[in-house]
């Protein structure tokens, strides 16, 4: 049947009786592909009788359909056309792995980060009703994103609607795993009474609520929402799936299955291990190692996570009482933080760069003008080939300029064991950079100790200084090989503290260098580069500053090549503007 | 009796039976003060008798108590010794109008957002449990904070906590005035019933749960806080109190007595009627009148107001469908604007400077990403001599290097007007920065229309350029008038739009332009002098650029005339610099 679907027109020529056997088909399909691309596996497998039911009874795209975060929107995708496409994800730019309005008009929004569907969906709902139209607007969120604030505010305003508003809580049981309290012991409580319980969160917050105990059938579910479908108020229908459903690797382990590269669909076996490059250590390890050590010797020292990204199950297991998973929920994760190394607890905060975005006032008003010792590892921090939402190259602009927050990033293995180390005797806010998440084995001044505000000189020349910061020192060093077999003996620097500028260091650095390149791994606007560049230029020294970084723009599922070669950030790119400016 | 209170512990030496008249001295105490300083009339005259029990019946510092948002911690401030200091507030750096915690041991934190101190309190009691220690921790939050994502994440998070946490939800009916659904109806409901509303809200979110309807009994308050201190669980208490309670007019009106200045505590009639300077127009009035007209014309147009700044009530009773209050909820309301620009409707957001920080990453994702044509109005930006958490010069470092987003600010009062004739045809995000709320009434250009990415040149010279940016560009005005009796003619430019670079204009500057000066109403790091400095500087003109703005720090309630002299922003002081370096 699958063969003959490109469009939710067609789906609705299948008679009631034989979705269920559409939806098989659809699963098997999902496994086959989702087995060579790799991508969110479980995810997509709990939601296929859900995505069928909703395009069999709504009209999309008159009825608009939002998915929360859209990692699980890749049945809609196949629904909607996008079947043979699907076969190319993550080597196309054609598809993404997420909803994306450019990609197809039953897409919305270009989604990515948790929480977002329900607010997004009030203005759907409000131009709706001033525009006098009269469309369903359904979203559809996991319960792993109803931790997030917006999603509250989104349910809290979303009440006031006095009109069409359908949302779809996707519980796969997420709350079992990590959390006890909250929001997820309501839902536990509302699975184990069939929807009964008292104290309902959803009624409590004003919806009409309808439960779904079987939310992989799909016949159940069609039943439903027909009865949602043109309601007048605001409705919440809780649907109980199962994670990874039909495929017994990921139904038994959501977590690992949750996103899965290509893999062996028997055995669940990965089919590339990649193999470790010697020229790099992994940042996640030497975490983990500084963390062991830190949690042993300290029993008030303890780790936040917040939801992702994920430090592996040792340190959650060995040290319970010492990791706290606040779900996705950034803006308590700061907080906490704060709160905590405030009474003397040492408290370090694992967060990966795009979503630290979620916590900018977090940072400074419950944390940097309260001047509390707590420290934030910034991962996967730089220029990638990712989805719009998942390239990590803003937190310099939005980090560096905070007031009382040192920001510091490391250019090697060696370099960031010495940045933990000097963060457990500062006593301010202190934030490090992580980058990709592969540290260069290289020599970066690590016989240079860490002093707050001071740079590392690694080789010293004249004419061309080159400033390397964190992860890109190496491209520095590349530049300046470069420039010595040209005769050109340039020097190099590794910053280190990205908001802190070494005056005495470049007051010294002007009086025989015409040029200085900086290089940071994020975008120029806003960075460690025209911080550089805004000191140098007022200080009278006729020289050169040219900052190299990625543009103020978005990018989306790019090659990395391709990037580096449109930023011309390949040393080789380097070099010839600097042979032009020599 | 008041006056020989000092400390909590002189406080506890009055017998339970006397603290109902200990309050009502305190309130008189408040309204005497109040009617001569300003500040938060309403909410702290609200709140005597819950804060005269918390530190009755609690052990503060030992208990940790912490107010959200701290604008109704004046009994506090009083209880806690600090009852003569309170007499000068706003006129003296040594007492603040929010908790600070160089202020006193009492209080621990410095708050002035809403909606924090749940999360920061989980922090301290996560802190606490694995420091083996046993005190109290005690959030003290109101209605109107609710509504905002942080405190519900810290509700959720501090539900998982297997000990002491206490939550006093000072609930005065906040509600009624704007709110009909969502979480303020679950209040409402549970007022209307004694607390027994079925699908009670926090009982959802597993919290143990009081009332008390009376929160203006003292007596009523100390038996509940008996019941709960020392409680090994979360606990909410629900106290029912009267805003504004002993002044009629605060009482009558709450709305507009939340915040007042000076008062005639007998006719309530406001002690100094401001002049309206004639140089300047009102931004709060042009706004209105433009979304007057909008609101009007296209009935898809529509006000955003996430709770504070207010514009007035005119808009809101003559366009009720089209004005839409998300309370305390940035979030949402970034969110809903793009939602609803999605689909033709045309949202105007209008929002603080430091309250947009709490939407940064909506701002990224749920907007900038998705490309749609919402207009952003940031009022209050600039240096000021406000509390820590309410100086808005932070705003163009965070928002000018977001991708997709065009940010321009006006110079004058009719600049504005131009400016928003723009946002009506501009089709993609655009955000207007308003400064302090006065717009100059200067010639700046008005004659060159808007044009994305254009500069304004409004005097031709040599040697000289400056580059004065909205508000400051009157500075420049000046400074080059200084310059001129000095025979110095130099060029002075309205730049309009504060992250794209008018570069075919600086590329002839630089020809015979050798310095260039920069002047924003915001910090230097990361703000529109470093985009221009980081420009200038990398196309080898051999020019010094000066960025005039403020420091990477945070400043409070510090005199407007030192903050100048300290940044040297006085056109002399700019001008001294100038002819040093001529």
């Amino acid at each position: 049947m699958l063969e003959k679907i490109n469009s939710p027109e067609d789906l609705k020529k299948i008679p009631l009786a034989k979705l269920s056997t559409l939806c098989d088909e659809i699963r098997q399909f999902l496994i086959d592909v989702l087995s060579q691309t790799g991508g969110h596996v479980a995810p997509n497998l709990g939601i296929v009788e859900a995505t069928v039911a909703l395009h069999w009874v709504f009209e999309s795209p008159t009825d608009k359909i939002i998915f929360d975060v859209s990692h699980q929107s890749y049945v809609h995708k196949i629904l909607t056309g996008r079947k043979d496409l699907i076969k190319q994800l993550h080597n196309t730019p054609k598809i993404n792995g997420y909803t994306d309005f450019s990609e197809s008009e039953h897409d919305f929004f270009r989604m990515g980060h948790t929480s977002t569907s329900i607010s997004l969906a009030t203005g759907l709902a409000k131009a709706r009703d001033l525009q006098g139209r009269n469309y369903n607007v359904v979203s559809l969120i996991g319960d792993g994103a109803l931790s997030g604030g917006e999603a509250f505010e989104g349910f809290n305003n979303g009440a006031n609607l006095k009109s069409n508003f359908i949302v779809i809580v996707n519980d796969n049981e997420f709350s079992i795993d990590t959390n006890s309290g909250g929001l997820y012991a309501n839902l536990t409580h509302l699975r184990q009474t069939n929807g009964d319980w008292s104290n309902n969160y959803f009624k409590a917050l004003g919806y009409e609520y309808f439960y779904v105990a079987e939310g992989n059938s799909v016949t159940d579910l069609v039943k439903v929402f027909q009865v949602v479908k043109d309601s007048s108020r605001p409705v919440v229908v809780h649907i109980h799936t199962k994670k990874g459903k039909g495929l017994s690797f990921a139904e038994n382990d959501t977590v690992h299955w949750h996103y899965k590269g290509p893999f062996d669909k028997n055995t669940g076996q990965a089919i590339f291990n990649a193999k470790a490059n010697p020229n790099f250590a992994s940042a996640v390890k030497i975490t983990q190692g500084f963390l062991d050590r830190q949690l042993a010797d300290n029993k008030t020292a303890f780790v936040i996570i917040p939801g992702a990204p994920n430090l592996g199950d040792y340190l959650k297991n060995k040290y319970p009482a010492q990791y706290v998973d606040t779900g996705i929920a950034e803006e308590q994760a700061v907080a906490m933080m704060s709160g905590a190394a405030k009474v003397g607890a040492k408290p370090y905060l694992y967060v990966s760069s795009p979503f630290i975005q979620r916590a900018y006032d977090q940072i400074i008003i419950d944390w940097a003008v309260n001047q509390t010792p707590g420290v934030m590892l910034v991962a996967w921090a730089g220029i990638s080939g990712g989805d719009y939402t998942h390239v990590g190259m803003y937190d310099i602009a939005m980090l560096a300029h905070i007031p009382a927050l040192t920001y510091i990033t490391p250019a090697s293995d060696d370099e960031y064991k010495a940045m933990l180390e000097f963060s457990t005797t500062f006593n301010k806010p202190l934030a490090i950079r992580l980058g990709s998440g592969n540290l260069p084995r290289v020599e970066a001044g690590s016989n240079q100790p860490i002093e707050l505000g001071k740079w590392a000189v690694t080789q010293i020349g004249s004419q061309v200084a080159i400033l390397g910061l964190g992860e890109y020192f190496i491209k520095g060093q590349q530049v300046a090989q470069l420039l010595q077999a040209k005769g050109i003996i340039s020097t190099v620097i590794n910053p280190r503290f990205i908001n802190i500028l070494d005056k005495k260091l470049l007051q010294k650095l002007v009086q025989n260098h015409k040029i200085f390149i900086t290089l940071e791994n994020g975008i120029v606007s806003g960075g460690f580069g025209q911080i550089v560049a805004g000191y140098l230029s007022s200080i009278d020294a006729k020289i050169i500053v040219k900052n190299y970084g990625a543009k103020r723009e978005f990018i989306n599922n790019e090659l990395e090549s391709d990037i580096m070669n449109r930023y011309h950030l390949n040393p080789e790119q380097i070099v010839e503007d600097i042979e032009r400016l020599v």
